[in-house]
């Protein structure tokens, strides 16, 4: 399995103290060690960076650690081949275009017989049947909607229900960016943090490192974190149930869904 | 007006040597300071680096210059903005996918009226008039070809037409690929080198350096490099001629078009 992390947040933030955490999982504290990649938005613009070398030992990881680019969302994804041979191609996370915006995908799982599912826009470069699975969904979306909808709920909701769909072909945890909002849908694990005033210090979990988010912060931040599995020794993580999916904005959820309660919140 | 840097080689090289000549035209050498851009193949992945920043000053031109990425084909693009303000999505190289495989593509030049022209499959992230040109170069082999031709040529000559139509409406001098092949059409000024057995030393233009490629090559290599200026001393650089298209794979001209002389080569 892969580990996957994502941010949300109201104010351009750098996201060097998660990333480095979740770096020391490609061949340090984890064994994910097949690649790894990142996506940083910049407005409309999205920046990313990929390697199919471990990331714990990768210059390019060093770099993007030590860089503080900043951004209000961000898509990383560190690999543990399964499907799909260790390259550069096979590497998440996956960028597409539609509407003139740049869709950004990464997944953790595996669906079985993905391959069967019909494409029509959208191909794979690859050969992972995570990259099928982002191209199904971005040619279902560009089929249903050939234009934006007007209304931002009907195209959430189009979301939720091909993820619903996905999941039943075996393990489906998503991190998803039209480059204005963060989609999220849970099938096994995923966890979330949301910091905000008054904020606290934190440790990371996978290497000695702690910073101090009131001496980095503004009085009105909002940062959301979302990871497969907690980065820090905080107390506020929280797990997403089993097929939830939330969409989120500046750090906070706009809109979500879960098994359970099927109504809009 | 930008800078165009495109390689085309026999084995995996890296390009460190030409991008540091070319990125001092970035702030120092040239006023081209509004932005790069550099991708670089790996088979049918492709990797890229983008920043609004001025090349000369750019903390990811110095890590892209001191980390040898070795690739068969490499676009890279410096900006001097006119179309289009300075921001990361306005950025060359731009990139798309057709039939499974990324397309990337850089111009030199202003193209008046362009954003007249009608789009299909593919629609801009950002503002420029190149992009636009992009997106409707790619829109129209999309169009003309669902599926990718059997013959190479079918598709070459078309895109050979493309390009034609594009020049028609101010200075279109590209770099264009699908990961096997580099485009290139020259519209005003696009010159280059091939650099095969027995290699020499060449002496950049923009900066103080030398390399001697004996050391860096293999007997067999051949590496041809384009770009809108000269970048070294040597003598071999020759310049293309307006109007021309070549298709270059592993350093070698397969196919070329001139306005002079339409007979295939």
């Amino acid at each position: 399995m892969c580990e996957l992390l994502g941010m949300s947040a109201n104010v351009p933030t750098d996201i060097c103290f998660s990333f480095t955490g979740l770096i020391q999982r490609g061949g340090v504290t984890g064994k994910h060690k097949d690649g790894w990649g990142i996506a940083f938005y910049e407005n409309k613009g999205c920046r990313s960076f990929h390697d199919p070398n471990p990331s714990a030992h990768s210059p390019v990881s060093h770099f993007v650690k030590s860089y503080p680019i900043k951004s209000r969302i961000v898509i990383s994804h560190i690999r543990q081949a399964n499907h799909g041979r260790i390259c550069l191609e096979n590497t998440h996370p996956f960028i597409r275009e539609l509407w003139g915006k740049n869709w950004v995908f990464a997944h953790n799982g595996q669906l079985k017989a993905i391959k069967k599912w019909a494409l029509t826009h959208y191909h794979p470069v690859g050969t992972t049947d995570s990259e099928h699975a982002f191209c199904w969904l971005m040619s279902q979306i560009q089929q249903r909607f050939p234009q934006p909808p007007k209304n931002k709920k009907t195209l959430w909701r189009f979301i939720y229900q091909c993820c619903t769909q996905l999941q039943q072909l075996g393990v489906y945890n998503m991190l998803f960016s039209d480059s204005q909002y963060l989609y999220v849908f849970c099938s096994t694990k995923l966890c979330s943090i949301t910091r905000r005033a008054p904020f606290g210090t934190a440790q990371l979990i996978d290497t000695e490192m702690v910073v101090d988010f009131q001496q980095e912060t503004q009085a009105n931040d909002v940062v959301t974190v979302v990871a497969t599995q907690r980065l820090t020794e905080e107390a506020e993580w929280e797990c997403f149930q089993t097929g939830e999916f939330r969409v989120l904005k500046a750090g906070e959820v706009m809109w979500q869904k879960t098994n359970a309660a099927q109504a809009d919140t």
